[in-house]
């Protein structure tokens, strides 16, 4: 990392006219960076932006990723910085250290193009190789208040199987449950509790979610299939309580489901101070 | 209903020490009216707290229901109002109509004890018997602020169902299974979503609530069955696509669950135009 100053620094976005790339385009542009951009139909091709950049940011479709870094990982110079914004991070931060000699590091937003600001949202970074330029990203993001969690690969992509594919497959299957039954909406909104109407604002935030990406969270993370397991042999436990009227095995099922909503709720408590 | 002045109607309370009875206590006496209570440990009987108010409002729990309106049911006068703040409405509504000649109307507050006014709150009115004193009770809770829903009592507990035992199902289901993995809860706060933070704070509501009134909502509409049944189908169905990365069959089952939340919040935003 020889660049020094703000304008001495070339970022580019590998993606940059998707929603998540245009995203960073616009947060970059306003911190006071160049930003180049190269996306299907770009005059610049990628190649070229590997190799003329300071940064490279890679926003593209996880299924189109490992085809990307393969062809411009090894074009980066050795004191320039590789990064993406994948969902997941242990065969992406992998495949990126496997395919060039510069700095790496993954980096996950834990938000979507829909948020105004990066203030107070959540970043994830991982690293992969050298410091300089991993701190140089770190304290962007948190100068424009983004919190910043370091953490490894696997610890991250473990955590997402909760956060991303569990949550997903939950909200998914109420959603679909709710649009087979054909039910009378109106009614169904009116008799809403406070605890419903607030599932269903969460089910609703799906129709701004792009449905591949959700299918790659769900069927590319390692630790996901035994996340869904355990939680679908909770619902059976559940399930089978209920129809017993074993309500002993019920209250117990319930006390360990609000403990876990305490100790999350105390957690983000202490994070917040 | 011969009564026309607010001090002329006397309401009691069965069950008014209780958590949501105390609500009503206060909820009553702010809007003007003599309030008595019976519970455990009261001088005042139910039986003659029923003799003696134009209006009584039963607030037990579920399981004592049946045996409450047995005895205080055949004690009312004529010209009084029963009603009562059940989870459930079907079977409670026939219980009281069996039990007593006077006006009868199920009342289902859709919130807890925990909030701070009616205004805004649902309420899920059935009628029972007699008009008069339904269209009082409704218009006391909507000059309140209430929005108040009039439904028969079977689609009232078909719509909770969904609304409340399923939603519940899901949402100890989640809580259990988070607190059997003993998940790093720092790095899971740290690593989440919008979406998963809100899935927990929702978890989190299950803290402040009653485990046996939990389980009798689980337990005995008799709706629910079906409607944990359909749902548990879905999640097969979803796991079996997510299995064999079938990224078609998912992407056609997000879509449905997109569709059903922008069904439910543009109903919302219908409702409170």
């Amino acid at each position: 990392m020889n660049a020094v100053c703000k304008r001495d620094i070339l970022i580019g976005i590998v993606g940059g006219k998707g929603r998540m790339g245009n995203w960073f385009f616009r947060f970059l542009t306003d911190a006071g960076y160049q930003v180049l951009v190269s996306d299907m139909g770009t005059e610049l091709s990628s190649e070229d932006l590997a190799r003329r950049c300071h940064v490279v940011i890679v926003s593209v479709p996880m299924e189109a990723f490992s085809s990307v870094i393969g062809r411009i990982g090894p074009l980066m110079p050795k004191d320039a910085f590789l990064t993406d914004l994948c969902s997941l991070k242990a065969v992406q931060v992998q495949e990126m250290l496997q395919n060039t000699v510069c700095s790496v590091a993954g980096s996950h937003p834990l938000f979507g193009p829909a948020e105004d600001s990066i203030n107070g949202r959540r970043v994830a970074l991982c690293p992969g190789r050298g410091n300089e330029w991993f701190e140089w990203w770190r304290s962007l993001l948190e100068s424009r208040g983004a919190c910043v969690h370091c953490t490894d690969a696997a610890s991250h992509d473990r955590a997402m199987a909760w956060v991303q594919a569990l949550n997903h497959f939950i909200l998914i299957s109420l959603g679909k449950a709710v649009f087979d039954q054909g039910l009378d909406m109106e009614e169904l909104v009116f008799l809403s509790t406070p605890s419903f109407s607030k599932q269903m604002e969460i089910v609703a935030r799906l129709f701004y979610q792009d449905p591949q990406l959700y299918a790659t969270i769900q069927m590319a993370n390692p630790f996901a299939a035994n996340v869904l397991h355990n939680f679908l042999g909770v619902c059976d436990k559940l399930h089978e309580a209920v129809l017993r009227t074993d309500r002993d095995a019920f209250v117990e099922l319930f006390r360990s489901a609000q403990a876990a909503g305490k100790t999350y709720m105390d957690t983000v408590g202490k994070q917040t101070l």
